[in-house]
Protein backbone atom coordinates (compact mmCIF):
# COMPACT_ATOMS: atom_id res chain seq x y z
CA UNK A 1 0.00 0.00 0.00
CA UNK A 2 1.37 3.76 -0.79
CA UNK A 3 0.04 6.41 1.09
CA UNK A 4 -0.63 9.22 -1.22
CA UNK A 5 1.07 12.51 0.04
CA UNK A 6 -1.14 15.09 -0.40
CA UNK A 7 0.87 17.50 2.28
CA UNK A 8 4.21 17.29 -0.11
CA UNK A 9 2.07 17.98 -3.03
CA UNK A 10 0.49 21.02 -1.24
CA UNK A 11 4.01 22.30 -0.56
CA UNK A 12 4.49 22.41 -3.90
CA UNK A 13 2.17 24.18 -5.06
CA UNK A 14 2.13 26.47 -2.49
CA UNK A 15 5.65 27.93 -3.24
CA UNK A 16 4.78 27.91 -6.87
CA UNK A 17 2.02 29.78 -5.85
CA UNK A 18 3.87 32.08 -4.38
CA UNK A 19 6.46 33.07 -7.15
CA UNK A 20 2.84 33.93 -9.00
CA UNK A 21 1.24 35.91 -6.39
CA UNK A 22 4.63 38.05 -6.89
CA UNK A 23 4.00 38.64 -9.77
CA UNK A 24 0.69 39.63 -9.70
CA UNK A 25 -0.05 43.51 -9.81
CA UNK A 26 -3.19 43.52 -7.54
CA UNK A 27 -3.09 42.20 -3.91
CA UNK A 28 -4.71 39.02 -3.59
CA UNK A 29 -6.67 39.45 -0.50
CA UNK A 30 -8.80 36.60 1.10
CA UNK A 31 -11.63 37.47 3.56
CA UNK A 32 -12.77 35.06 5.75
CA UNK A 33 -15.72 35.17 7.82
CA UNK A 34 -16.68 34.00 10.90
CA UNK A 35 -19.67 33.53 13.03
CA UNK A 36 -19.25 32.69 16.74
CA UNK A 37 -16.42 30.74 18.67
CA UNK A 38 -15.07 27.62 18.17
CA UNK A 39 -11.44 26.33 19.65
CA UNK A 40 -11.68 24.10 16.88
CA UNK A 41 -12.36 26.21 14.03
CA UNK A 42 -10.16 28.73 15.28
CA UNK A 43 -7.54 26.56 15.65
CA UNK A 44 -7.84 25.77 11.97
CA UNK A 45 -8.50 29.33 10.59
CA UNK A 46 -5.25 30.42 11.89
CA UNK A 47 -3.16 27.39 10.39
CA UNK A 48 -4.98 28.62 7.30
CA UNK A 49 -4.25 31.96 7.60
CA UNK A 50 -0.51 31.17 8.67
CA UNK A 51 -0.64 29.22 5.12
CA UNK A 52 -2.08 32.18 3.02
CA UNK A 53 0.43 34.61 4.58
CA UNK A 54 3.38 32.44 3.43
CA UNK A 55 2.52 32.36 0.10
CA UNK A 56 1.77 36.42 -0.17
CA UNK A 57 -1.88 36.43 0.08
CA UNK A 58 -3.33 39.13 2.88
CA UNK A 59 -5.81 37.32 4.80
CA UNK A 60 -8.31 39.59 6.32
CA UNK A 61 -10.52 38.27 9.39
CA UNK A 62 -14.51 39.15 9.80
CA UNK A 63 -15.84 37.98 12.67
CA UNK A 64 -19.49 38.05 13.91
CA UNK A 65 -21.12 36.83 17.06
CA UNK A 66 -22.70 33.69 17.20
CA UNK A 67 -26.09 35.46 17.97
CA UNK A 68 -26.10 36.84 14.28
CA UNK A 69 -29.39 36.91 11.75
CA UNK A 70 -29.37 35.25 8.78
CA UNK A 71 -30.31 38.48 7.19
CA UNK A 72 -28.12 40.54 8.90
CA UNK A 73 -24.94 38.54 8.18
CA UNK A 74 -26.09 37.99 4.60
CA UNK A 75 -26.26 42.14 4.32
CA UNK A 76 -22.85 42.31 6.06
CA UNK A 77 -21.03 39.67 4.10
CA UNK A 78 -22.63 41.19 0.42
CA UNK A 79 -20.53 44.38 1.98
CA UNK A 80 -17.28 42.23 2.02
CA UNK A 81 -18.07 40.67 -1.50
CA UNK A 82 -18.40 44.21 -2.71
CA UNK A 83 -15.24 45.70 -0.99
CA UNK A 84 -12.83 45.75 -3.91
CA UNK A 85 -10.01 44.84 -1.66
CA UNK A 86 -11.55 41.03 -1.22
CA UNK A 87 -10.56 39.18 -4.12
CA UNK A 88 -12.24 36.02 -2.71
CA UNK A 89 -14.51 35.53 0.60
CA UNK A 90 -15.22 32.23 2.24
CA UNK A 91 -17.71 31.61 4.61
CA UNK A 92 -16.14 29.23 7.65
CA UNK A 93 -18.06 25.87 8.41
CA UNK A 94 -20.05 25.09 10.20
CA UNK A 95 -22.84 28.06 10.79
CA UNK A 96 -24.38 28.60 13.37
CA UNK A 97 -27.98 26.39 13.23
CA UNK A 98 -30.33 28.83 13.25
CA UNK A 99 -28.08 30.49 10.30
CA UNK A 100 -29.71 29.34 6.74
CA UNK A 101 -26.68 28.20 5.53
CA UNK A 102 -27.56 27.91 1.41
CA UNK A 103 -28.86 31.36 1.91
CA UNK A 104 -25.63 33.19 3.34
CA UNK A 105 -22.80 31.29 1.10
CA UNK A 106 -25.11 32.68 -2.33
CA UNK A 107 -24.47 36.60 -0.82
CA UNK A 108 -20.68 34.78 -2.55
CA UNK A 109 -20.08 36.27 -6.14
CA UNK A 110 -19.29 33.26 -8.16
CA UNK A 111 -16.07 35.12 -9.07
CA UNK A 112 -14.94 35.88 -5.43
CA UNK A 113 -15.89 32.47 -4.59
CA UNK A 114 -13.03 29.95 -4.26
CA UNK A 115 -14.56 27.55 -2.04
CA UNK A 116 -17.12 27.05 -5.08
CA UNK A 117 -19.89 26.53 -2.27
CA UNK A 118 -22.99 29.40 -3.82
CA UNK A 119 -25.66 28.12 -5.93
CA UNK A 120 -24.68 30.13 -8.96
CA UNK A 121 -20.81 28.65 -8.60
CA UNK A 122 -22.23 25.21 -8.30
CA UNK A 123 -24.18 25.56 -11.41
CA UNK A 124 -21.26 26.84 -13.16
CA UNK A 125 -19.46 23.84 -11.93
CA UNK A 126 -22.18 21.62 -12.68
CA UNK A 127 -22.32 22.85 -16.47
CA UNK A 128 -18.66 22.34 -16.86
CA UNK A 129 -17.89 26.05 -17.09
CA UNK A 130 -16.41 26.81 -13.58
CA UNK A 131 -12.86 28.59 -14.14
CA UNK A 132 -11.99 26.44 -10.52
CA UNK A 133 -12.82 23.72 -8.97
CA UNK A 134 -14.78 22.57 -5.61
CA UNK A 135 -11.10 22.90 -3.32
CA UNK A 136 -11.68 19.29 -2.25
CA UNK A 137 -12.59 17.83 -5.73
CA UNK A 138 -9.70 19.60 -7.17
CA UNK A 139 -7.59 17.83 -3.96
CA UNK A 140 -8.49 14.71 -5.58
CA UNK A 141 -8.03 15.02 -8.77
CA UNK A 142 -4.62 16.25 -8.07
CA UNK A 143 -3.36 13.51 -6.45
CA UNK A 144 -4.65 11.47 -9.09
CA UNK A 145 -3.28 12.74 -11.54
CA UNK A 146 -0.01 12.77 -9.52
CA UNK A 147 -0.22 8.98 -8.76
CA UNK A 148 -1.30 7.83 -11.75
CA UNK A 149 -4.87 6.86 -10.92
CA UNK A 150 -7.14 6.59 -13.45
CA UNK A 151 -10.06 7.53 -12.53
CA UNK A 152 -11.71 8.32 -15.66
CA UNK A 153 -11.97 4.62 -16.72
CA UNK A 154 -12.89 2.90 -13.25
CA UNK A 155 -15.75 2.64 -10.84
CA UNK A 156 -15.29 5.17 -8.00
CA UNK A 157 -17.66 4.93 -5.06
CA UNK A 158 -18.42 8.02 -3.40
CA UNK A 159 -19.55 7.73 0.38
CA UNK A 160 -22.05 10.51 1.49
CA UNK A 161 -23.09 13.56 -0.22
CA UNK A 162 -22.54 16.38 1.85
CA UNK A 163 -21.89 20.23 -0.18
CA UNK A 164 -18.11 19.74 0.34
CA UNK A 165 -17.36 16.46 -0.85
CA UNK A 166 -19.80 13.92 -2.21
CA UNK A 167 -22.23 16.56 -4.30
CA UNK A 168 -19.17 18.07 -5.61
CA UNK A 169 -17.45 14.75 -6.26
CA UNK A 170 -20.14 13.57 -7.95
CA UNK A 171 -20.52 16.18 -10.53
CA UNK A 172 -16.84 16.24 -11.51
CA UNK A 173 -16.98 13.08 -12.15
CA UNK A 174 -20.00 13.44 -14.19
CA UNK A 175 -18.11 16.12 -15.83
CA UNK A 176 -15.31 13.72 -16.52
CA UNK A 177 -18.11 11.06 -18.29
CA UNK A 178 -16.71 8.40 -15.40
CA UNK A 179 -18.44 5.48 -13.99
CA UNK A 180 -19.16 6.37 -10.25
CA UNK A 181 -21.97 5.60 -7.62
CA UNK A 182 -22.99 7.88 -4.68
CA UNK A 183 -24.13 6.02 -1.82
CA UNK A 184 -26.16 8.50 1.33
CA UNK A 185 -28.71 6.55 2.56
CA UNK A 186 -27.91 4.07 5.95
CA UNK A 187 -30.42 2.45 5.30
CA UNK A 188 -29.97 0.85 1.86
CA UNK A 189 -27.22 -1.91 2.16
CA UNK A 190 -24.53 -0.77 -0.28
CA UNK A 191 -21.89 -3.71 0.50
CA UNK A 192 -21.65 -5.12 -2.77
CA UNK A 193 -21.71 -1.49 -4.47
CA UNK A 194 -18.57 -1.00 -2.23
CA UNK A 195 -17.10 -3.89 -3.36
CA UNK A 196 -16.74 -3.17 -6.70
CA UNK A 197 -15.10 -0.07 -6.39
CA UNK A 198 -12.09 0.57 -7.87
CA UNK A 199 -11.67 4.41 -5.95
CA UNK A 200 -13.32 5.13 -2.73
CA UNK A 201 -14.05 8.36 -1.99
CA UNK A 202 -15.59 8.73 1.57
CA UNK A 203 -16.84 11.77 3.37
CA UNK A 204 -19.14 11.00 5.63
CA UNK A 205 -17.27 11.76 9.39
CA UNK A 206 -17.79 8.57 10.55
CA UNK A 207 -14.38 7.49 12.36
CA UNK A 208 -13.57 4.30 11.12
CA UNK A 209 -16.40 3.19 8.83
CA UNK A 210 -14.43 2.17 6.11
CA UNK A 211 -12.64 -1.45 6.68
CA UNK A 212 -10.76 -3.34 4.90
CA UNK A 213 -13.43 -6.53 5.00
CA UNK A 214 -15.68 -3.93 2.77
CA UNK A 215 -13.28 -3.29 -0.04
CA UNK A 216 -11.87 -4.98 -3.00
CA UNK A 217 -8.26 -6.19 -3.20
CA UNK A 218 -6.04 -3.37 -4.75
CA UNK A 219 -8.57 -0.54 -4.29
CA UNK A 220 -7.68 3.17 -3.66
CA UNK A 221 -9.54 4.80 -0.61
CA UNK A 222 -9.52 8.28 -0.50
CA UNK A 223 -10.68 9.56 2.41
CA UNK A 224 -11.92 12.77 2.67
CA UNK A 225 -13.87 12.59 6.07
CA UNK A 226 -13.27 14.83 8.89
CA UNK A 227 -14.54 14.44 11.61
CA UNK A 228 -13.18 15.61 15.55
CA UNK A 229 -12.35 13.19 18.06
CA UNK A 230 -10.97 14.39 21.32
CA UNK A 231 -9.35 17.28 19.72
CA UNK A 232 -7.59 15.53 16.74
CA UNK A 233 -8.99 15.34 13.17
CA UNK A 234 -10.50 11.81 11.94
CA UNK A 235 -11.34 10.38 8.46
CA UNK A 236 -13.59 7.74 7.57
CA UNK A 237 -11.17 5.25 6.71
CA UNK A 238 -9.81 2.05 9.51
CA UNK A 239 -6.28 2.15 7.63
CA UNK A 240 -4.87 -0.44 9.92
CA UNK A 241 -7.81 -2.99 8.33
CA UNK A 242 -7.38 -1.38 4.79
CA UNK A 243 -3.86 -1.42 4.55
CA UNK A 244 -3.36 -5.29 3.96
CA UNK A 245 -5.74 -4.71 0.53
CA UNK A 246 -5.63 -1.19 -0.41
CA UNK A 247 -3.30 -0.75 -3.18
CA UNK A 248 -3.18 3.59 -2.26
CA UNK A 249 -4.45 5.24 0.52
CA UNK A 250 -4.85 8.77 0.75
CA UNK A 251 -5.06 9.07 5.25
CA UNK A 252 -6.05 11.71 7.40
CA UNK A 253 -4.11 13.70 8.18
CA UNK A 254 -1.95 14.98 5.47
CA UNK A 255 -3.83 13.62 2.19
CA UNK A 256 -6.81 15.53 0.94
CA UNK A 257 -6.37 18.42 3.56
CA UNK A 258 -3.65 20.07 3.22
CA UNK A 259 -3.98 19.59 -0.70
CA UNK A 260 -7.83 21.23 -0.44
CA UNK A 261 -6.15 24.49 1.36
CA UNK A 262 -3.56 24.74 -1.19
CA UNK A 263 -5.87 24.34 -3.85
CA UNK A 264 -8.36 26.53 -2.44
CA UNK A 265 -5.72 29.55 -2.88
CA UNK A 266 -4.76 28.29 -5.85
CA UNK A 267 -8.32 28.94 -7.06
CA UNK A 268 -8.24 32.44 -4.91
CA UNK A 269 -5.35 33.65 -7.27
CA UNK A 270 -7.01 32.60 -10.09
CA UNK A 271 -10.07 34.14 -9.91
CA UNK A 272 -8.10 37.10 -8.87
CA UNK A 273 -6.36 37.39 -11.99
CA UNK A 274 -9.50 36.22 -14.51
CA UNK B 1 -44.39 -6.59 -16.23
CA UNK B 2 -46.45 -3.84 -15.71
CA UNK B 3 -46.11 -0.94 -18.01
CA UNK B 4 -45.70 2.48 -16.87
CA UNK B 5 -48.66 4.53 -18.46
CA UNK B 6 -47.48 8.14 -18.71
CA UNK B 7 -49.53 9.13 -20.57
CA UNK B 8 -52.70 8.79 -18.50
CA UNK B 9 -51.00 10.39 -15.97
CA UNK B 10 -50.15 13.36 -17.63
CA UNK B 11 -54.04 13.32 -18.86
CA UNK B 12 -54.94 13.78 -15.26
CA UNK B 13 -51.83 16.72 -14.67
CA UNK B 14 -52.98 18.43 -17.48
CA UNK B 15 -56.56 18.36 -16.53
CA UNK B 16 -55.93 19.33 -13.21
CA UNK B 17 -53.59 22.55 -14.47
CA UNK B 18 -56.11 23.54 -16.98
CA UNK B 19 -58.72 24.45 -13.82
CA UNK B 20 -55.46 26.41 -12.16
CA UNK B 21 -54.48 28.23 -15.09
CA UNK B 22 -58.18 29.36 -15.44
CA UNK B 23 -58.03 31.07 -11.99
CA UNK B 24 -55.05 33.02 -12.26
CA UNK B 25 -55.54 36.12 -13.23
CA UNK B 26 -52.15 36.78 -15.32
CA UNK B 27 -52.00 35.07 -18.52
CA UNK B 28 -49.37 32.40 -18.72
CA UNK B 29 -47.17 32.29 -21.77
CA UNK B 30 -44.85 30.10 -22.75
CA UNK B 31 -41.87 31.47 -25.62
CA UNK B 32 -40.30 28.58 -27.53
CA UNK B 33 -37.09 29.83 -29.07
CA UNK B 34 -36.28 28.25 -32.10
CA UNK B 35 -33.10 28.08 -34.55
CA UNK B 36 -32.98 26.27 -37.87
CA UNK B 37 -35.68 24.09 -39.09
CA UNK B 38 -36.01 20.40 -38.85
CA UNK B 39 -39.20 18.21 -39.32
CA UNK B 40 -38.98 16.11 -36.98
CA UNK B 41 -38.33 18.95 -33.85
CA UNK B 42 -41.64 20.93 -35.79
CA UNK B 43 -43.54 17.91 -35.62
CA UNK B 44 -42.50 17.81 -31.78
CA UNK B 45 -43.02 21.82 -31.30
CA UNK B 46 -46.36 21.22 -33.04
CA UNK B 47 -47.43 18.69 -30.55
CA UNK B 48 -46.68 20.53 -27.34
CA UNK B 49 -47.98 23.97 -28.59
CA UNK B 50 -51.73 21.91 -29.22
CA UNK B 51 -51.06 20.20 -25.56
CA UNK B 52 -50.21 24.01 -24.15
CA UNK B 53 -52.89 25.70 -25.65
CA UNK B 54 -55.45 23.32 -24.65
CA UNK B 55 -54.46 23.67 -20.98
CA UNK B 56 -54.84 27.55 -21.63
CA UNK B 57 -51.47 28.30 -21.67
CA UNK B 58 -50.56 30.81 -24.43
CA UNK B 59 -47.75 30.00 -26.45
CA UNK B 60 -45.25 32.54 -28.70
CA UNK B 61 -42.99 31.33 -31.47
CA UNK B 62 -39.88 32.72 -31.44
CA UNK B 63 -38.02 31.72 -34.98
CA UNK B 64 -34.25 32.07 -35.81
CA UNK B 65 -32.42 31.41 -38.82
CA UNK B 66 -30.32 28.67 -37.99
CA UNK B 67 -27.15 30.63 -39.23
CA UNK B 68 -27.50 32.99 -36.58
CA UNK B 69 -24.48 34.23 -34.56
CA UNK B 70 -24.62 33.22 -30.61
CA UNK B 71 -23.97 36.58 -29.25
CA UNK B 72 -27.02 37.59 -31.83
CA UNK B 73 -29.34 34.77 -30.74
CA UNK B 74 -28.23 35.50 -26.70
CA UNK B 75 -29.07 39.17 -27.03
CA UNK B 76 -32.52 38.26 -29.15
CA UNK B 77 -33.21 35.91 -25.98
CA UNK B 78 -31.99 38.56 -23.26
CA UNK B 79 -35.06 40.56 -25.19
CA UNK B 80 -37.44 37.64 -25.36
CA UNK B 81 -36.92 37.49 -21.11
CA UNK B 82 -37.60 40.43 -20.51
CA UNK B 83 -40.55 40.33 -21.98
CA UNK B 84 -43.36 41.12 -19.11
CA UNK B 85 -46.01 38.91 -21.16
CA UNK B 86 -43.62 36.15 -21.44
CA UNK B 87 -43.55 34.19 -18.36
CA UNK B 88 -41.25 31.17 -19.13
CA UNK B 89 -38.81 30.51 -22.05
CA UNK B 90 -38.11 27.67 -23.12
CA UNK B 91 -35.12 26.87 -25.88
CA UNK B 92 -35.97 24.17 -28.81
CA UNK B 93 -32.47 21.32 -28.40
CA UNK B 94 -30.67 20.79 -30.63
CA UNK B 95 -29.75 24.31 -31.30
CA UNK B 96 -27.05 24.16 -34.41
CA UNK B 97 -23.83 23.33 -33.51
CA UNK B 98 -22.11 26.55 -33.91
CA UNK B 99 -23.90 28.16 -31.29
CA UNK B 100 -22.54 28.22 -28.29
CA UNK B 101 -25.37 26.17 -26.24
CA UNK B 102 -24.95 26.75 -22.38
CA UNK B 103 -24.30 30.21 -23.01
CA UNK B 104 -27.69 30.75 -24.49
CA UNK B 105 -29.52 28.98 -22.02
CA UNK B 106 -28.00 31.16 -19.24
CA UNK B 107 -29.43 34.01 -20.88
CA UNK B 108 -33.10 32.46 -19.44
CA UNK B 109 -33.70 33.91 -15.60
CA UNK B 110 -33.77 31.08 -12.97
CA UNK B 111 -37.40 32.36 -12.53
CA UNK B 112 -38.65 32.09 -16.20
CA UNK B 113 -36.49 28.69 -17.03
CA UNK B 114 -38.93 25.81 -16.72
CA UNK B 115 -36.58 23.76 -18.19
CA UNK B 116 -34.40 24.22 -15.58
CA UNK B 117 -31.32 24.13 -18.00
CA UNK B 118 -29.23 27.34 -17.03
CA UNK B 119 -26.63 26.96 -14.90
CA UNK B 120 -28.66 29.04 -12.26
CA UNK B 121 -31.78 27.16 -12.19
CA UNK B 122 -29.61 23.86 -12.40
CA UNK B 123 -27.21 25.22 -9.48
CA UNK B 124 -30.38 26.11 -7.19
CA UNK B 125 -31.48 22.52 -8.23
CA UNK B 126 -28.20 21.21 -7.11
CA UNK B 127 -28.64 22.89 -3.76
CA UNK B 128 -32.37 21.44 -2.91
CA UNK B 129 -33.38 25.25 -3.81
CA UNK B 130 -35.58 24.74 -6.92
CA UNK B 131 -38.94 25.32 -6.58
CA UNK B 132 -39.69 23.32 -9.65
CA UNK B 133 -37.68 19.89 -11.00
CA UNK B 134 -36.03 19.33 -14.32
CA UNK B 135 -39.34 17.97 -16.53
CA UNK B 136 -37.66 14.67 -17.61
CA UNK B 137 -36.84 13.87 -13.29
CA UNK B 138 -40.36 15.46 -12.34
CA UNK B 139 -42.15 12.90 -14.92
CA UNK B 140 -39.82 9.86 -13.49
CA UNK B 141 -40.74 10.96 -10.04
CA UNK B 142 -44.32 11.36 -10.74
CA UNK B 143 -44.18 7.92 -12.35
CA UNK B 144 -42.36 6.26 -9.14
CA UNK B 145 -44.86 7.99 -7.31
CA UNK B 146 -48.21 7.00 -8.70
CA UNK B 147 -46.67 3.06 -9.13
CA UNK B 148 -45.20 2.81 -5.49
CA UNK B 149 -41.96 2.70 -6.28
CA UNK B 150 -39.74 3.17 -3.86
CA UNK B 151 -36.49 5.10 -5.10
CA UNK B 152 -35.27 6.31 -2.22
CA UNK B 153 -34.19 3.16 -0.44
CA UNK B 154 -32.95 0.71 -3.52
CA UNK B 155 -30.16 0.84 -6.36
CA UNK B 156 -30.89 3.29 -8.99
CA UNK B 157 -28.20 2.78 -12.00
CA UNK B 158 -28.28 6.07 -14.52
CA UNK B 159 -26.85 5.34 -17.79
CA UNK B 160 -25.82 8.26 -20.00
CA UNK B 161 -24.94 12.06 -17.63
CA UNK B 162 -26.55 14.65 -20.44
CA UNK B 163 -27.49 17.85 -19.64
CA UNK B 164 -31.50 16.45 -20.16
CA UNK B 165 -31.52 13.14 -18.04
CA UNK B 166 -28.45 11.29 -16.54
CA UNK B 167 -27.06 14.87 -14.91
CA UNK B 168 -30.88 16.04 -13.78
CA UNK B 169 -31.35 12.76 -12.57
CA UNK B 170 -28.49 12.32 -10.28
CA UNK B 171 -28.92 15.58 -8.50
CA UNK B 172 -32.87 14.66 -7.75
CA UNK B 173 -31.14 11.06 -6.17
CA UNK B 174 -28.55 13.36 -4.17
CA UNK B 175 -31.22 15.46 -2.71
CA UNK B 176 -33.32 12.26 -2.04
CA UNK B 177 -30.11 10.77 -0.52
CA UNK B 178 -30.81 7.66 -2.22
CA UNK B 179 -28.33 4.84 -3.51
CA UNK B 180 -26.83 5.68 -7.13
CA UNK B 181 -25.03 4.99 -10.18
CA UNK B 182 -24.28 6.89 -12.98
CA UNK B 183 -22.55 5.01 -16.02
CA UNK B 184 -21.31 7.52 -18.97
CA UNK B 185 -18.11 6.06 -19.80
CA UNK B 186 -18.50 3.48 -22.66
CA UNK B 187 -15.30 2.25 -22.28
CA UNK B 188 -15.86 1.30 -18.74
CA UNK B 189 -17.64 -2.10 -19.18
CA UNK B 190 -20.68 -1.58 -16.68
CA UNK B 191 -22.18 -4.84 -16.37
CA UNK B 192 -21.89 -5.56 -12.80
CA UNK B 193 -23.43 -2.17 -12.04
CA UNK B 194 -26.39 -2.34 -14.01
CA UNK B 195 -27.48 -6.16 -13.21
CA UNK B 196 -27.37 -4.60 -9.63
CA UNK B 197 -29.90 -1.99 -10.50
CA UNK B 198 -33.04 -2.31 -8.99
CA UNK B 199 -34.08 0.98 -10.73
CA UNK B 200 -32.23 1.94 -14.42
CA UNK B 201 -32.88 5.28 -15.74
CA UNK B 202 -31.56 5.62 -19.10
CA UNK B 203 -31.18 8.48 -21.22
CA UNK B 204 -28.44 7.95 -23.44
CA UNK B 205 -30.07 7.53 -27.36
CA UNK B 206 -29.30 4.17 -28.20
CA UNK B 207 -32.21 2.83 -29.46
CA UNK B 208 -32.28 -1.45 -28.13
CA UNK B 209 -29.22 -0.72 -26.01
CA UNK B 210 -31.07 -2.34 -22.45
CA UNK B 211 -32.14 -5.95 -22.55
CA UNK B 212 -33.41 -7.95 -20.80
CA UNK B 213 -30.12 -10.50 -19.89
CA UNK B 214 -28.46 -7.04 -18.46
CA UNK B 215 -30.90 -6.47 -16.27
CA UNK B 216 -31.80 -8.37 -12.63
CA UNK B 217 -34.52 -10.17 -12.02
CA UNK B 218 -37.88 -7.62 -11.17
CA UNK B 219 -35.53 -4.08 -11.88
CA UNK B 220 -37.60 -1.55 -13.01
CA UNK B 221 -36.58 -0.16 -16.90
CA UNK B 222 -37.43 3.91 -17.03
CA UNK B 223 -36.73 4.39 -20.77
CA UNK B 224 -35.75 8.43 -20.85
CA UNK B 225 -34.00 7.64 -24.25
CA UNK B 226 -34.99 9.51 -27.15
CA UNK B 227 -33.50 9.23 -30.99
CA UNK B 228 -35.06 9.33 -34.35
CA UNK B 229 -35.38 6.50 -36.26
CA UNK B 230 -37.05 6.15 -39.39
CA UNK B 231 -39.32 9.48 -38.30
CA UNK B 232 -40.28 7.31 -35.39
CA UNK B 233 -39.20 8.33 -31.66
CA UNK B 234 -37.29 5.21 -29.76
CA UNK B 235 -35.91 4.80 -26.85
CA UNK B 236 -33.02 2.77 -25.35
CA UNK B 237 -34.97 -0.28 -24.36
CA UNK B 238 -35.55 -3.38 -26.12
CA UNK B 239 -39.10 -4.18 -24.68
CA UNK B 240 -39.47 -8.05 -26.01
CA UNK B 241 -35.88 -8.87 -24.47
CA UNK B 242 -36.67 -7.26 -20.80
CA UNK B 243 -40.59 -8.22 -20.18
CA UNK B 244 -40.12 -11.05 -18.82
CA UNK B 245 -37.51 -10.18 -15.90
CA UNK B 246 -38.88 -6.29 -15.52
CA UNK B 247 -41.07 -5.66 -13.17
CA UNK B 248 -42.32 -2.45 -14.48
CA UNK B 249 -41.59 -0.76 -17.90
CA UNK B 250 -42.03 3.23 -18.57
CA UNK B 251 -41.77 3.09 -22.71
CA UNK B 252 -41.02 4.94 -25.25
CA UNK B 253 -43.76 6.52 -26.42
CA UNK B 254 -46.32 6.76 -23.47
CA UNK B 255 -43.89 6.36 -20.41
CA UNK B 256 -41.60 9.41 -19.28
CA UNK B 257 -42.38 11.64 -22.39
CA UNK B 258 -45.76 12.64 -22.53
CA UNK B 259 -45.25 13.55 -18.61
CA UNK B 260 -42.64 15.73 -19.48
CA UNK B 261 -44.44 17.79 -21.23
CA UNK B 262 -47.32 17.90 -18.66
CA UNK B 263 -45.10 18.70 -16.23
CA UNK B 264 -42.98 21.50 -17.89
CA UNK B 265 -46.71 23.17 -18.20
CA UNK B 266 -46.70 22.35 -14.25
CA UNK B 267 -43.26 24.21 -13.69
CA UNK B 268 -44.63 27.32 -15.82
CA UNK B 269 -47.79 27.44 -13.94
CA UNK B 270 -45.61 27.53 -10.89
CA UNK B 271 -43.13 29.89 -11.44
CA UNK B 272 -46.13 32.56 -13.15
CA UNK B 273 -47.79 32.53 -9.87
CA UNK B 274 -44.40 32.67 -7.25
Amino acid sequence: MILLDGKKIAERILKDLKAEIAGVEKPVRLAVVVAGKDPVIESFIVQKRKAAESVGIDVRMYPFPVDITTNELRKRIAEIVHEEKNTGVIIQLPLPLHINKQYILNAILPEKDPDVLSSRAIGNFAVGKSPVMPPVVGAIQTLCDEYGIDYKNKHTVILGAGVLVGRPAALWLMNEHAAFSVVANSRYDAGRIIADADIIITGIGKPGFVTGAMIKQGAVVIDAGTSESEGKMTGDVDVDSVTPRASYVAPVPGGVGPLTVAILFKNLVTLATL
